[in-house]
């Protein structure tokens, strides 16, 4: 997988790659991420890449033609599946939408910045807007390292245990049960006794009834959704 | 406002936190951000902070002991607001959760990682949980720089422009209008004549209207929420 990643601040999205499990997925040829820096793409002398809103308002907008030029580039070079789009009015990302994204070939992620980018940018180009959740953040970056990291995490390889992915949270529409590891008596906090008994259909149903419960307690509407 | 982040990869932190906004937030002496590597709290000689889970399962566990040791410094040095543990079946982050955590002085938030941390770390510390989003990721690692994020940028005094917070998506629960900037107009595609009218109320209806008109199609249950 190739994700191309449209920036004007490249460099915050540096040690989220340089790190642990994607890094891995690169040094491993997995997934390649190219960041690319919109300024390069500016037309006029002062590199200029974004101005005020017509109309007025607060923030700065993100011209048309530097993005234009940037995402016509990377398009005369390779097709992509989807041109993405990170704001908060995008689609919710979940994870049958990283799911789905982790089977394809080649995505481009734009970030946006201060107050956004110029409409026409989305018409002409944009095939999908994601948004991570429903709040604001400085500018689309995190944002594009959360969608990447979601979705590289589930290529094939790149978790040592491709098991691992398949039982986390979200995965069967379930919150996960709660976990323990050693020892065994914590400041007087014991194990739950069914995980210490060997019995494993004993220890696969208090699992499930647990994951049950804390659905149910804390995010029922995952229920709704079925 | 002091934030500490306990991590076992601090590393994968840095670069959100040297560039930009939150940079200029901690030069300003609006925010400051302090990384805790797990690993520093290591007991044994192997300095493990990890351990298989009891009743088997795919995945490492965060060992209680480690965890317990960090927070409990911290906790002796000064008043935590809240410790928050980044966790896809915690409460789903939104811009009220974040506002409302812009007014406390000091927070820890803990990254998991691997499978998740032994539930007696939670019985123990955590005063809240906390998930971006319905999807998995790596680690908590970039929760819980989108969490910071979303609280910093609200700090007094760290965007140039404080209306431009005011007037994002979601502070009224309605997402944003289409934005445009110079020029008018770009292979063909125009800018709504309106907002080059220089009529202020006319403006402020289409942007009114347009906010609604997207927040119908795009996220109806925006409004279900009032």
């Amino acid at each position: 997988m190739r994700i191309d990643i449209i920036s004007v601040l490249p460099d915050l999205m540096r040690s989220p790659f340089e790190t642990s499990i994607l890094k891995r997925a690169m040094e491993k040829g997995l997934a390649e991420v190219h960041f690319h820096n919109v300024r390069d793409f500016a037309t006029n002398k002062h590199r200029q890449i974004d101005d005020a809103p017509y109309g007025g308002g607060a923030g700065m907008v993100m011209m048309v033609e530097p993005l234009d030029l940037c995402i016509s580039k990377l398009k005369s070079e390779r097709h992509y599946d989807e041109i993405i789009y990170m704001t908060p009015d995008g689609e919710t990302l979940n994870q049958r939408i990283a799911n789905k994204l982790s089977t394809v070939e080649n995505l481009i992620f734009l970030c946006g910045h201060y107050k956004g980018i110029d409409q026409r940018v989305r018409d002409l180009h944009i095939t999908k807007e994601i948004s991570i959740g429903d709040y604001v953040l400085t500018g689309g970056e995190l944002a594009a390292c959360v969608l990447a990291d979601s979705i590289i995490r589930l290529l094939p390889g790149v978790l040592n245990d491709e098991q691992s992915a398949l039982t986390d949270s979200f995965q069967d529409d379930l919150l996960s049960y709660p976990i323990y590891t050693r020892p065994d008596v914590y400041k007087g906090l014991e194990v739950p006794k069914v995980l210490l008994s060997g019995n494993f259909q004993a220890i696969e149903d208090w699992q499930h009834d647990e994951a049950i419960r804390i659905t149910t307690e804390r995010r029922p509407d995952l229920f709704e959704k079925k």
